[in-house]
């Protein structure tokens, strides 16, 4: 396992320049992407902003069965939710401002658009695909960590609170704490 | 099975308003969604633009094995393939003007942007996910008919040309009859 770029990040990681960073075809295998690693979750870039004039980008989540992430709100970001493998529970608020949740298990789907307290418990190991207003998808990278494995299963990565902070900030977001839900 | 909607427009289909319509969070069950048969493949729009500002919308493909779909492009419209089930090949023109292909497996991932020629043929009956740019999702259905049965096992829908015609101007695309893939 080589965490050189964290020694000397001019050389990394591999996965640089992988996407084309413009609006040109191309194909990704699975596993391929710029993948980041934030807690125990896995994070894999299939698609940015660069490449849609900034209209969306498409991330995939492989992550371990575990607590519920920190509720939180994006200002501008559009996100989906659609589960590939294992079971997520989505809590979410909803129109009327009920806090609702729902256990969705291969092929269902998830919605939360801006301005809507949103978070997630992977219940079932799971891998999850989701498509974010551009630019927003670069955000796991930001809070988590650059990485060239594409696999859960490696140091996690435990991002301290200003990293935490500076992260949301950048990507116009926040985190809410003490926010409950019910059957969490 | 019911044709009701394709006798009196007014009665459906079914799935009539099952998306908001606007931007307020959802979930959607496997099936769900507002279902179109083209050809002999089920399409299932999930997330509309009317729901994302306009920024994107996600539709699914359930198709059998068959021939290359008709090569086209899009004047404005991103689109990806994302496989889930089963084996796809696509092709595309690159950012050089060579013309490529690949076999796409579950996992794999490709992007074409607005402006590249494209196509692709299902080699094994497959199951795809694409994000488009919004607005474009609706395509399938005013191509194909609107059905409210979630599965491909149900009789095809062949278009007749002017109503492919009518569909590809609405959505701001054109088919390129003649283009040829060496490797189709």
């Amino acid at each position: 396992m080589s965490f050189e770029y964290l020694i000397d990040p001019s050389k990394g990681p591999q996965w640089k320049g992988q996407l084309p960073g413009k609006p040109v075809p191309y194909v990704l295998r699975k596993g391929e992407g710029e993948t980041s690693m934030l807690f125990r979750d896995l994070f894999t870039v299939l698609l940015s902003g660069d490449e849609t004039e900034n209209q969306f980008g498409i991330v995939t989540a492989d992550s371990p069965a575990g607590d519920v992430i920190p509720t939180h709100s994006h200002n501008e970001t559009h996100e989906t939710f659609y589960v590939i493998e294992g079971k997520v529970k989505l809590f979410y608020e909803d129109a009327e401002g009920q806090k609702q949740s729902s256990l969705l298990t291969p092929g269902d789907f998830g919605y939360v658009p801006a301005g809507f307290a949103h978070a997630y418990q992977i219940v079932e190991d799971a891998r999850m695909m989701g498509t974010l207003s551009g630019g927003f998808e670069r955000f796991f990278q930001h809070m988590g960590t650059a990485t060239d494995h594409a696999t859960k299963d490696q140091p996690p990565f435990i991002p301290d609170f200003p990293r935490m902070q500076a992260a949301a900030q950048q990507h116009n977001m926040q985190f809410m704490q003490g926010f409950e839900w019910p059957d969490a």
